[in-house]
C-alpha cells in the first residue's frame, strides 16, 4: 500500500474519493448513480444500523415494512410533496420483458404488459404510509403509531458522489402519528435529539441541532429539524432531519380518529431519516492522508495484531502468545484479527490497517517475544508504546474510550474553530472564501434575502439553532431587524 | 377477541389469511401484489433475519450490498437467467414525473425523461453481482469472494398471497465465487445444511433436503438444491435454495483469475436465499385454530404476564410482586411483557397472546398473591398449571426449551406420517387425492414423465432425497427402470 491517496491539502475531494476506494468502502457500480457498498463498508453501516435500532426501539419504536412502488395516483396526493420528488422519481411502466424479434437473445419491453397506472420507486414513503395508516387509525386507542422502516429509495440524482449522493441510497425512515399536536411536536424533537446523540456519542461527530428555514424544508413539512455537521474542508453537511408533518399528510389521506371526548379529529405526524450519507459525513470528519480514521464504537474491527516474523517458526512462536491475547480480547466483547498472512509484510500490513482506520494496532517479534511485550498503536494519533503482553487486556478498553474521547474532541474543536460570527456582508463573504465553515449572522428572515445571499455566496441556511440565545440585531445582508442569528454555511 | 377466525377443517387456506390478519402480521397494500409487513410480522421475521446473518458469518460471509436496478443489456446477459425471469419483470423506463396541463394539481410521466435504456427492478441478483465481480477478480488471491446481501425483490406475480408469493419481497441472496468447481460445489452444499439447519433448530420445521429435478433448477444454475417442508394440509413448500451455478455467470459475464500456475480460468459460482416466504411457512406448519404458535427461538414476546384484578387497588398489589418477576425474566435474557391494561378483560387478553403465539402465558390474581402463585399456561399445548411465583424463573427457560422441542417433534411426527411410499400411479394419485403430503415413488428421470404426473396429479417432483438410498425400481408412470425414489407432492 503506502500512501496512495490524494492529500487532502492538493484536492479535498480526490482525497475523499481516493479513501473509499482504496479502504475499500463502496465503488461506482454500471448502473446510473447507483453504488455498490463494498462488504468493509457494510460492516461499519451495520454498526451504524444496530446503534440506531436499539435507540429507536428504546425511544418505543417498531420496524415494520412498506412496498417499495407507490401508485403515481398516491404519490400526488399530497401535492407539496409530490411537487418537491417529482423530478426526481423512477417510474416502473410496465410489468413484462418479452424476446426481441430482430435481435436473436435479446430482450424487449413488452408493449403490451403496460401498467394501468405507473407505479413511483419511493423516494420516501409517506404516501404509501399515510394511506395504510388511514385503515389503522379510527380511535385515539389506536394512536400513537411509532413505527421505523429499514430500506432503500431511489431519487434520480445528476450528481452523485459515493455515500453523499446517489440515485438509491439505504435509510431509515421513521413515520409517527399522534392524537394532538403537542406530541407530535415533542416526537419530531425527540427524534432530532436521538440523531444528535446517535451523531456524538457513536460517529464522535459533534453536530448544531436547529430548524430549516422555509424554503430548505421538507415538502409536505411545516416544519424539518435537522443536525449539521462540520467536515474537513469547512463545508456543512446535513446529517439527519426531522419533520413536523402537522395535518399535512392526515389531509391528503383523509386519515381522522375519534377522540375520547368523540369528536372527530385529523391525525398529526412526523417522520424523520438518516441514510447512508452518514458514511460521507464519518469518513470526511476524522479521517487523514493515511486513510480512514474509525471512532472505536463504529469500527468492525478494534484492534488488529500483526506479527513480524523472518520464518515459520517465528510465527508459530508469535501465534502461541497471541492466541491467546486474541482470546484474552474477544472475551471483553472487542473484534480483534489477527493477521497471519505470509503473503505480505508488516509495513505493507500497517499501511492496510491504517487506510481501514483499525483504531488499534498490536505488533508484534521475536524481540517483543523475548521481552514480554508487544508494540501498541493508536490510529488517531499515530502514538506507539512498547507495553507488557500482560497489561494489554486491561489497556485495551480505556483506550478505544481515549480514542473515541479524542476523536469527538478534535471535531468538536475544529467545528468550534470554524463556525465565525459576522456581522456584515462583507466579513461573511470573506470568512466563506477564505476560512470556510459555518457562519452565525442575522438574517431578516425572508425567502428574498436568503435568496440573494445564496445566490451570491453559495452559502445557505443550514438551521436556525434551536438553543441560541435571541439577540438582536440587523441583518447582515438587507439592514433589517433580526432576532436571532442564524447558521449560513456552503454545504455538501 | 374469541374465535375470530376461520377453522383449519372448514377452509385451510382462509384459516391461514384470517391468522396473519388477526396476529396483526401482514396485509395487502394498495399496491398490486405487494404486502404491508406490520411490526408484530417484521418482530419475527428480525428474528429470523438474526440467526441466519450470524450462521452466514459464522460461515465467513459478509454483508454487502448491490444496486436495486440492473440495465437490461446486463440483465440479459445470462441468457437461461433472463429467460427465465423476464416474464416477472417490472421495468422502470423514465426517470421524471412533470406537472399535468390537461389536469391540474395532477402529474404525468415526462416523456422527455426516457431512459436510454431501461432498467429491470431485481428479481434476483446475479446479473449485477458478477458484472461486479468481473472487476473484482483478477487472481487466486482474490479468491473465494463470500458475500451475503439482505435486499428487497420484486416478481410480478399475477396471484400473490400474503408472504408466500407476493411481488416484492425481502429475502438475503448469497453470491459466491470460487476457483474451483469442488470448492463451489462444497459452498452450495454447505449453506444448504445452514438453511436445514435453521428450519429445524430456530423454526422449529423439519425438512427434507435433496436436488432439484431439471425442469425445477433454478434459471441459469447447473444444480439447484433445496430444502422442502410440510403443511398442515398436506401441501409441501420449498422453504430455501441453494444453487450451483457453475461456470455460467462466469462465462456471461466474463469472469476469468489467474491460478496460481499461472493460467487463466473460469470462475465457479453459487447463490443462495430464502425469503420472507418462511413466514408463511412457520405460521402453517404450527398454528391451530386459535392462532398462532411460534417456537420460542422466534418468538418476539417469549412471556405475557396478565394480571386479574377488581380495581385499582388489587392490581397495585400484583404489580408489585410482577415487576420483581419481570426483571428476574428479563435478566434471563427473556422478551417478557407486563399487560396491565385496564380497558381489555383477561379472557380477552389471553385470547389475543394465544393469536400472537407467545409461547407461555402466566396469569396472576388476589388468590395467588396469597398462595404466594401463579397460573402457567403454554400456548402449544394449551396446558396450564399452577406454580409457585418463587419457582417461576427457574422453570422457565425449561419450558421453552421444551415447548421448542415439542412443536419441531409435533411437526416432525406429522412430515413422518405425511410421507408414503407408493409403488404405482393408481395408488400415487390416490394417496395425493385422499391423504396427501410426500410421496415418495420410482422416477424414470425424463422430463416428460415428470411433465405428465404434473399435468394429471398437479404433483411435482420436489426434490430428489440427498440421503435416499440407492433403490432399484420402476417408475410408478412409465415402468422404466429407476434408481432411486424421489419427493413428489402438491405444493405451495
Amino acid at each position: 500500500m503506502g500512501k496512495e491517496i490524494t492529500s487532502r491539502a492538493e484536492d479535498y475531494s480526490q482525497w475523499y474519493l481516493d479513501l473509499v476506494k482504496k479502504a475499500d468502502l463502496a465503488e461506482n457500480s454500471d448502473v446510473r448513480g447507483c453504488m455498490v457498498i463494498k462488504p468493509y463498508g457494510y460492516s461499519i453501516w451495520e454498526k451504524m444500523q444496530q446503534g440506531l435500532d436499539q435507540m429507536f426501539k428504546d425511544t418505543g419504536h417498531t420496524n415494520a415494512y412498506f412496498p417499495l412502488f407507490v401508485p403515481k395516483s398516491m404519490f400526488e396526493a399530497e401535492e407539496k410533496n409530490a411537487e418537491g420528488f417529482a423530478k426526481e422519481c423512477a417510474i416502473v411502466t410496465h410489468y413484462r420483458l418479452k424476446s426481441d424479434p430482430a435481435q436473436k437473445g435479446k430482450l424487449m419491453v413488452d408493449p403490451e404488459a403496460r401498467l394501468e397506472e405507473e407505479l413511483v420507486v419511493r423516494p420516501t414513503s409517506e404516501a404509501i404510509i399515510w394511506s395504510t395508516y388511514k385503515k389503522w387509525i379510527q380511535s385515539y386507542r389506536d394512536l400513537p403509531i411509532l413505527i421505523n422502516q429499514w430500506a432503500n429509495v431511489v431519487r434520480w440524482e445528476m450528481r452523485t458522489r459515493l455515500f453523499l449522493r446517489t440515485a438509491e441510497f439505504l435509510w431509515q425512515e421513521g413515520h409517527t402519528a399522534h392524537a394532538t399536536r403537542a406530541e407530535a411536536v415533542a416526537e419530531t424533537e425527540q427524534m432530532l435529539h436521538v440523531y444528535a446523540d446517535f451523531a456524538e456519542n457513536f460517529m464522535a461527530l459533534p453536530v448544531y441541532k436547529g430548524r430549516k428555514s422555509e424554503s430548505e424544508r421538507f415538502p409536505g413539512a411545516v416544519d424539518t429539524y435537522c443536525i449539521e455537521a462540520m467536515m474537513q474542508d469547512g463545508k456543512a453537511l446535513q446529517a439527519g432531519t426531522s419533520h413536523f408533518l402537522g395535518q399535512n399528510f392526515a389531509d391528503a389521506f383523509d386519515v381522522q380518529f375519534t377522540s375520547k371526548e368523540g369528536k372527530l379529529e385529523k391525525v398529526w405526524g412526523t417522520s424523520w431519516g438518516v441514510s447512508t450519507r452518514l458514511m460521507g459525513a464519518l469518513i470526511m470528519a476524522h479521517s487523514d492522508d493515511d486513510g480512514l480514521i474509525l471512532p472505536p464504537k463504529l469500527a468492525p474491527i478494534h484492534v488488529v495484531i500483526v506479527p513480524i516474523f523472518k520464518n515459520e517458526e517465528e510465527l508459530a512462536r508469535i501465534s502461541e502468545k497471541v492466541n491467546g491475547l486474541v482470546k484474552d480480547l474477544r472475551a471483553l466483547g472487542l473484534s480483534v484479527k489477527f493477521d497471519n498472512r505470509d503473503t505480505h509484510k508488516p509495513g505493507f500490513k500497517f499501511a492496510e490497517y491504517e487506510m481501514r482506520g483499525v483504531p488499534v494496532r498490536l505488533a508484534i517479534g521475536p524481540r517483543d517475544l523475548e521481552n514480554g511485550t508487544v508494540e501498541m498503536a493508536r490510529r488517531d494519533t499515530k502514538e506507539k508504546k512498547v507495553v507488557k503482553l500482560g497489561d494489554v487486556a486491561a489497556l485495551i478498553r480505556p483506550l478505544l474510550d481515549e480514542i473515541q474521547q479524542n476523536i469527538y474532541q478534535r471535531a468538536l474543536n475544529f467545528r468550534n474553530e470554524m463556525t465565525t460570527r459576522v456581522d456584515s456582508y462583507e466579513q461573511m463573504k470573506n470568512v466563506l472564501d477564505t476560512k470556510g465553515g459555518f457562519v452565525l449572522a442575522h438574517w431578516d428572515g425572508t425567502a428574498q434575502t436568503e435568496a440573494a445571499i445564496k445566490e451570491e455566496t453559495k452559502a445557505t441556511i443550514r438551521c436556525i439553532p434551536l438553543d441560541a440565545p435571541e439577540e438582536k440585531g440587523v441583518c447582515v445582508y438587507s439592514g433589517q431587524p433580526s432576532v436571532q442569528r442564524v447558521l449560513f454555511a456552503r454545504a455538501y
